[in-house]
């Protein structure tokens, strides 16, 4: 019997990813139909050992689906998932289009999977790096009462997509041998440097990136007055999200009780022996699961508050694998 | 007549700056010495087109020198600069030494050149980061007083030496080619990752590197109570280092007025126009000497406070060319 599934942008970075766990995670799928633009159409991809063609997303995509990944950017989401909804389907859109509705659940499955009990058909994933950051952040609130939270995210190409993953390593090339680094997906080279803007300028000099943190981080506590500040930069490194986190809480938790706390929290595990080198770290995170959280210790500069490093994979927990878990949710098939 | 100069650490990343600086400063340099451990003793090095041997450093290395800069490391300085001292020459100490001792001025030329009046021969020049951050901070704190601090950094191999910067590049060609990247200077490879962790652990989970801005910072702006709280990390970029820093500030100060301030500021630009894709990055810091701070806004989780990144050539004004700005202060050849 199974699921029927669609993936809008599969053939994107996300859409490759959710495709993998998919399969990884024996979601029951009964059907799957690949949805892309008209350039990627006719390609095929493999899964389960099945080659699957690519057709072009339209308006009549989704008949006979009932669950619809997007993840082909928010201008696609806002044109094709309310059809979708209105065809019958789920929808698990990885796009900033609907985030902020207040009829829109936005969910992290380890965090508030009660959200989805009120869902009209479509649900937000968020944006990757909110992820990463409230998956240490929200065990800790529920210990301390979160009152304030600074971000300094270190964040890695794939965010950008797969071509952009591309251009790092195109870049590196270039710059190791002699060459002129071309910016590609970014305004700047991104190899061997930084980037500290990410998304669009937006009044008062914060970018879009760092209000969708501010926004998604108190709709999915449920905390409107949360005080947030963040700032974004892309580092070249090609898919696992890094943060400097300082979060200020209500009540003392010292350091050895966040680690405790954190150690028991689902989807989270404490890499914290700095001394022995043991820290989170890109290349340790990516390509797995669970969101690493090291150098725990107090923050000397406020009242009562904690700093430390987070990592995660933006391509699993940051996308593809929490839109999963959402869906294993919805569709009663939950391994949380 | 000139002075006579000498290096201890002349073949290291930081000692090829004072070299290169040296001349393009036009320093009036009488004679110099080079002196470097056994292993590289023999080399030669290039001084304004004249070729100078490297000679073994040792105690008889400073018979009429006026001038040492030392770059050999905490150990070197320990054992050699007090020789230095008392055979007559002032010593300008790149290590970390000294820079905490009370009878050792502790300066960056820009903000504290009074410290400099009081010396007894020996000069601490401030770790990399701390002079890098501070170039901002100093003027802000001097418009709104500081209260706090806090600071997420990305620093670039050349922090850890010559030998660190080439580790990178090695390590970037071996990933590209499908291979393994050795660590190298680092405990992980650096290429296409990120390791938050620079120094040697202290109790608390604090790192040399978190430590020494803390007190560094407090001495050099005379504020023994300020509170700090850092988190180092070393990132894939070969020589200027990068910080996302809040301060929170006594005092209100707008963004427009902190732009205003720090673009009047001595060794500061403001790179400040973030929808034109303007702000500060390693790429554009690497090889200049002004300190870049850009991306200047309210930080909307503190009362009165900041948010801005600041980027830095790490060799240049967060090493040698603030040492050679002292050296040109103590000698009254000051340029600032």
């Amino acid at each position: 019997m199974g699921i029927s599934v669609a993936i809008a942008g599969a053939t994107g970075a996300v859409g490759s990813e959710l495709l993998l766990l998919l399969e990884e995670r024996s979601f029951p799928v009964g059907s799957l139909r690949l949805l892309a633009s008209e350039r990627s159409a006719g390609r095929e991809m493999v899964f389960a050992g099945e080659r699957i063609p690519v057709e072009p997303l339209g308006g009549d995509s989704f008949r006979g689906v009932d669950l619809v990944f997007f993840t082909a950017g928010s201008e696609r989401s806002r044109e094709f998932a309310p059809a979708a909804v209105r065809s019958g389907a789920v929808v698990v859109d990885n796009s900033s289009a609907f985030r902020m509705r207040e009829d829109v659940p936005l969910v992290v499955p380890e965090i508030n999977p009660e959200a989805l009990e009120r869902h009209r058909g479509l649900v937000a994933n968020p944006n990757c790096t909110t992820i990463v950051v409230l998956m240490a952040v929200a065990p800790l609130h529920r210990e301390a009462g979160a009152v304030s939270l600074r971000v300094a995210s270190y964040q890695a190409a794939s965010g950008a997509g797969a071509r952009a993953m591309a251009d790092l390593e195109e870049q590196a090339r270039a710059v190791l041998e002699g060459g002129r680094a071309e910016p590609g997906a970014f305004p700047h080279p991104l190899a061997f440097n930084l980037i500290p803007r990410i998304g669009e300028l937006l009044d008062g000099g914060e970018t879009g990136e760092e209000r969708k943190l501010r926004e998604e981080c108190r709709k999915i506590l449920a905390l409107p007055g949360l005080r947030i500040s963040a700032l974004c930069v892309r580092v070249p490194v090609p898919r696992a999200h890094c943060a400097a986190c300082w979060l200020e809480t209500g009540r003392r938790l010292d350091p050895a009780r966040a680690r405790e706390g954190l150690a028991g929290a689902p989807g989270v595990v404490v890499v914290d022996d700095p001394a022995e080198n043991a820290y989170p770290m890109p290349r340790t995170a990516a390509g797995t699961d669970p969101v690493q959280v090291g150098r725990i210790r107090a923050d000397e500069s406020s009242g009562f508050g904690l700093v430390f490093f987070v990592a995660g994979d933006q391509l699993r927990k940051g996308a593809a694998l929490n839109a999963i878990q959402i869906a294993e949710i919805l569709f009663g098939k939950g391994r949380n």
